[in-house]
């Protein structure tokens, strides 16, 4: 089957198994604010990987499904609140839910994805499913530790690269760890491949937070349905703010200073904080940075089985590489 | 063993429990908050029910801890979103979460507590721990979509008694109930020995939430360490305004519209309220109904264990019956 096929398959089982998830609840003053996010395009990046890790390792594709959906939710929980606490007004081209409706209705929307999502998960029969759950739980604990962390490093002056790195690999690269490691369990892979799983997506999470970051500069409004700027103007410490600060002269910093924390960033700031990111060397820094974790993740790739799922991954992680939003 | 000191040494070994749970753990920026409305005095009546349902089967008390842990966590992760929902500024006498820190925080600190609930859960070893965990992340939801109701009843003026009690039945007995037979699996409990657990819980939990309807009208700032006449002010639906508003004559209601939702019922309009609740039938048909459903509950607890145990949950529910706080 041809590769675009064979995902949008995969991804029309996944939108039926989350859709049926919300088959008969009420109130809809609880369940209506839950689908709207989910809803709204996401691209599915961790229930993919999980049906296709599940794939790669020979295993059922179609047990994976709802343990596929339970990582969307878990995701669309954490993007939720993520909105509350940033003061977004817009995801995915759509108002957040906070902003569409209140912060209240948002802590319940999340909430409640939280819970349903363990539902999912728990929903699936397979001998290893305790010990998933308590993987699986251990991964949010962990996930959300990168949360405060990164909210933390907004006060802070001196993050460094390393830190940051730990920090976005809690955060972003934990779930994206957890998806393929659950999908790799319920395909009763062996230790060999879960392994495997492991070390590609650990190097593709982070590679696709650092790449996050460039959107967050480089991208457009127009493109990523998102106000472009935020991280600046929160103040945020990503790759590309971590290293600029760490690598301009004292006139790049005053310059730069005019738009840290402002919102002037947005109005007619970003192409020169783009020219001082690219000035500094910041820009090919986070390139190249991209580049080795790809390739890293692509390695690891090569002791799973030789299928359509394995296949599925190298060219979805080449997807996330250049991807523009 | 004197009642007192049964009671006394269960609740340290719940304790123990509780904080062992935050050893090692960081960012303190996390964990403090998390731990701080968990450090100031809570009642912890559902572990207790937890324990006491395990040994009210002939179970082993000690299995039942970090089961008894997570259900007060779980409780506590729904009094922080609630109390940022409800704009409230102390509880237990201390300022609430979002009040000592920001909202954010706040958000974070419940998430937190959720996940490190279903950690602690996870980490007990019995046969049917996986089907327990399917069975609290249920009662969840369901606790979830109480909450939603609740806000939702806000907005209305012709909620029924019978719409609240479906209401509190989920928002705040299905907790409890859970709390009752989580014990009862624990321990091994028999079917029949579960079912009355889940009887006796259900009725518990009513009484407890419509005592708790009492309190906000008719007990003291000073006693409960939260602001009186919350209630009135948010229009909540409880047990005695839905009474009153079925049951006042015009005239009475008029007088109480000076207070209904309004911050006056705090400063000087208290008094008048209690009137009206009295003057009304109200406050005598809450207290009724809590008698009715307290001997209901009594009654469930008969098929179990004559023991220790037993007779904490009795006298437990005596004491919730005739609490101020």
């Amino acid at each position: 089957m041809d590769f675009n096929k064979y995902i949008e398959t995969l991804r029309q089982q996944i939108e039926a198994e989350i859709q049926a998830l919300f088959v008969n609840r009420n109130p809809p003053g609880l369940y209506l604010p839950m689908t709207y996010l989910l809803d709204s395009g996401g691209k599915r990046i961790r229930p993919l990987l999980v049906a296709l890790s599940c794939g790669a390792v020979g295993g059922d594709v179609q047990k994976s499904l709802p343990v596929a959906a339970a990582l969307e939710l878990f995701h669309t929980f954490t993007l939720i609140h993520d909105d509350i606490m940033d003061h977004d007004e817009t995801r995915r081209g759509k108002p957040t839910v906070h902003n569409q409706w209140n912060e209240s209705t948002a802590i319940l929307a999340g909430d409640g994805l939280l819970i349903l999502a363990y539902q999912s998960l728990l929903s699936t029969h397979h001998p290893e499913i305790l010990n998933l759950t308590r993987e699986i739980t251990e991964g949010l604990m962990v996930l959300h530790e990168g949360q405060a962390l990164d909210k933390e490093f907004e006060n802070r002056d001196d993050v460094t690269i390393r830190e940051y790195r730990e920090m976005i690999e809690k955060k972003t690269a934990k779930l994206v760890e957890v998806a393929c490691i659950a999908g790799g369990i319920i395909g009763d892979g062996s230790k060999q491949e879960i392994r495997s799983l492991r070390q590609f997506a650990k190097a593709l999470g982070t590679a696709f937070q650092i790449q996050d970051d460039m959107l967050d500069v480089f991208s457009e409004t127009s493109i990523t349905g998102k106000p472009i700027g935020s991280d600046i103007i929160e103040k945020k410490k990503t790759y590309l703010t971590i290293h600029f600060l760490n690598h301009a002269g004292e006139k790049e910093k005053i310059r730069f200073l005019d738009y840290w924390g402002k919102t002037a960033v947005r109005t007619n700031g970003i192409e020169q904080v783009r020219k001082l990111f690219r000035d500094t060397g910041t820009f090919s820094a986070a390139q190249k940075e991209i580049e080795m974790l790809m390739s890293d993740a692509m390695h690891n790739l090569n002791s799973l089985k030789s299928n359509e799922a394995t296949d599925g991954l190298k060219k979805m992680s080449l997807k996330i590489k250049n991807r523009v939003s």
